[in-house]
């Protein structure tokens, strides 16, 4: 291997790769990035043998081959050298990294040893907008399971068929469902997949903000081609609870209100939740004629109240939540406008935005005396 | 207590006052903050019982009087609250926080058994200007000690005569020494004082970027009155050792080289440093004709070699050093070129900016084999 490389270039796909790098592992070799010195391109590759993630960066390369280097010290030096050409070389498993007037010399592993790049198989392929999927997954996997009581809760359940892609994600408290139009029909027949909310956080993060991605699905897993960025994650196995066909599907109980005014009484009421409780942010919520009241206590400290003007519909109640997951929905919710609508103080409620028909989150309460 | 005051002046006064209130006290009066509602103001007061913080805010005061509320629960309220007029009012040790349709209830403290405000007696006046004291604040407080085996060098020595401030800050490694002109004669006599280190942190934070502030020192106490804010410190008892006396006053190899390039060389060398010996960060230094060579070896990940064109004056010879020492010391100094003084292979060295006489650096080196 033999290459000259821009440092801005290398420093950029490099802090690609070092996401996929395995940060607890037994293996030593998963600790390194992949090089692999193409005609006219550097491609890089880590993975934790769950996540994989390729970067490619222009070169002038003189000669093609490939070595196991160790990630976080790579990124850390290129991150650290000035602007301007870099010279890239191996000999046996030593790479020489040379700019100017600093040079690295670093021991490589054998890429024998390095896992194969998993190829997605024949299956269905997804064409979407990076932004669209990037707000489909903004309002979905932050409710993923962060236990692992229930592995496949730990992932954000999907579905794509014909031109429409839903998600659906939960930790048995709440659920947010979300769907989005695709850019084409689905190719080759719908499918069904639980991706991992960890993938996930990192397909968010190396999102373009605008173009159009591609998502390959196979039976064991999901591959995101992103710019020139490709990630390439396991399923997680099993069959997703139908968690939207246990919820209400009638709710008596409908209050419209400001969703800004909303979820900013809930933050401050939070702070006067009662913290001796097992059951934390308790607040309590009073649905009264024309208007929402929200209190809480805290026996140490005080008590909070917050009246929110609003538009009631059906029976009033006194119903109990954790407000960090009501927070949760109505961050995620765009419109002005929010419609809370509910059953009886013991089931489940629905958050909605005003005409936004793609996002609905479900959230269960809390008993309160 | 009655009042009325903006949520802004409010919010700004807190987020001052909280600097002071203890993050680990066994007194549970040292979690909260003392208001004292005076004619047209507001005074809110923290303390430690080591740092006492005094923030004032204008209000409009109709009935005076006291109470201690819970500092952090206070301060993330009024942050989350909108931006407008907020109405303070005590019934007997509860607070009410009324601002349009939010209302908190806050359980009180009796402001008497809140500690007395500490009173810088009759001493020694300093008047500074406020960005030379953060520049020398800057330039010293980073060194000092952190762990408490020699409790006395977990402060800044400061010592003020006639028109001149100087600091000094060491934790037995190295040695941070930085003196200024002051605005006036220091006024009551010279003085000496060693201040906390966290101190000083936070007088740092609070400084503002122009203007004139005092400092009032007495046998146990530095008052820092910055604008509408005031600091009061516990001096720390004890003799600062004479630490500049202890080292060479000769120098007889002298280094002249561009500084940023000489940190930035000790950034990149440094990552490989070996990372399986008890002294971190080692590298090692190289003083030959014309330049300055830098190499550092991890065996089990490879080898740096940075070179920097430099003026030598004197023997050559080969030093070790903890490169963050040296980085500590590269970042204090403003000029672009540096000069970098040594005597012997075990002996101290000296850092200082090219025609920047205020600041000089002391650095002892590692052995290395």
């Amino acid at each position: 291997m033999r290459l000259v490389i821009d440092q801005a270039d290398l420093h950029a796909a490099l802090q690609v790769a070092i996401r996929g790098v395995a940060t607890r592992s037994t293996l030593p070799v998963l600790s390194g990035i992949l090089l692999v010195a193409e005609p006219e391109q550097l491609r890089l590759v880590a993975t934790d043998m769950e996540l994989t993630v390729e970067a490619l960066a222009p070169a002038r390369v003189q000669e093609e081959g490939a070595v196991v280097l160790p990630g976080r010290h790579l990124a850390e030096i290129v991150r650290r050298l000035p602007p301007g050409e870099v010279h890239l070389e191996l000999e046996g498993l030593r790479a020489r990294l040379i700019q100017e007037r600093s040079q690295f010399t670093i021991h490589g592993t054998d890429p024998g040893i390095f896992p194969a790049v998993p190829r997605v198989g024949a299956g269905t392929t997804v064409l979407f907008d990076n932004g669209a999927l990037r707000g489909l997954l903004r309002r979905t996997t932050f409710a993923v399971a962060t236990d692992d009581s229930r592995p496949i809760l730990t992932g954000v359940s999907f579905r794509a068929q014909g031109d429409r892609l839903e998600a659906v994600a939960t930790d048995g408290f709440r659920i947010a469902a979300c769907r989005m139009t695709l850019e084409r029909p689905v190719e080759g027949g719908a499918a069904a997949a639980v991706i991992p909310g960890r993938s996930l956080a990192e397909v968010a993060r190396l999102l373009p903000d605008e173009g159009i991605g591609r998502m390959l699905l196979d039976e064991t897993q999901a591959g995101f081609q992103l710019g020139e960025v490709r990630l390439i994650t396991r399923l997680l196995d099993g069959a997703y609870p139908d968690v939207l066909g246990l919820v209400p599907s009638e709710y008596p109980t409908r209050v419209r209100l400001p969703a800004r005014a909303f979820q900013e009484a809930c933050e401050r009421a939070a702070l006067l939740s009662d913290s001796r409780q097992a059951a934390r942010w308790v607040i309590r919520l009073s649905v009264e004629p024309g208007r929402l009241v929200i209190t809480a206590s805290d026996p140490e400290v005080g008590e909070a109240r917050e009246e929110i003007p609003a538009e009631v519909d059906g029976e009033g109640m006194v119903i109990g939540f954790n407000a960090r997951y009501l927070m949760d929905g109505l961050k995620a919710i765009e419109a002005e406008e929010v419609l809370f609508e509910l059953t009886e103080p013991l089931k489940a409620s629905r958050l909605r935005g005003v005409g936004e028909d793609e996002f609905v989150y479900i959230v269960l309460p809390v008993k309160i005396s």
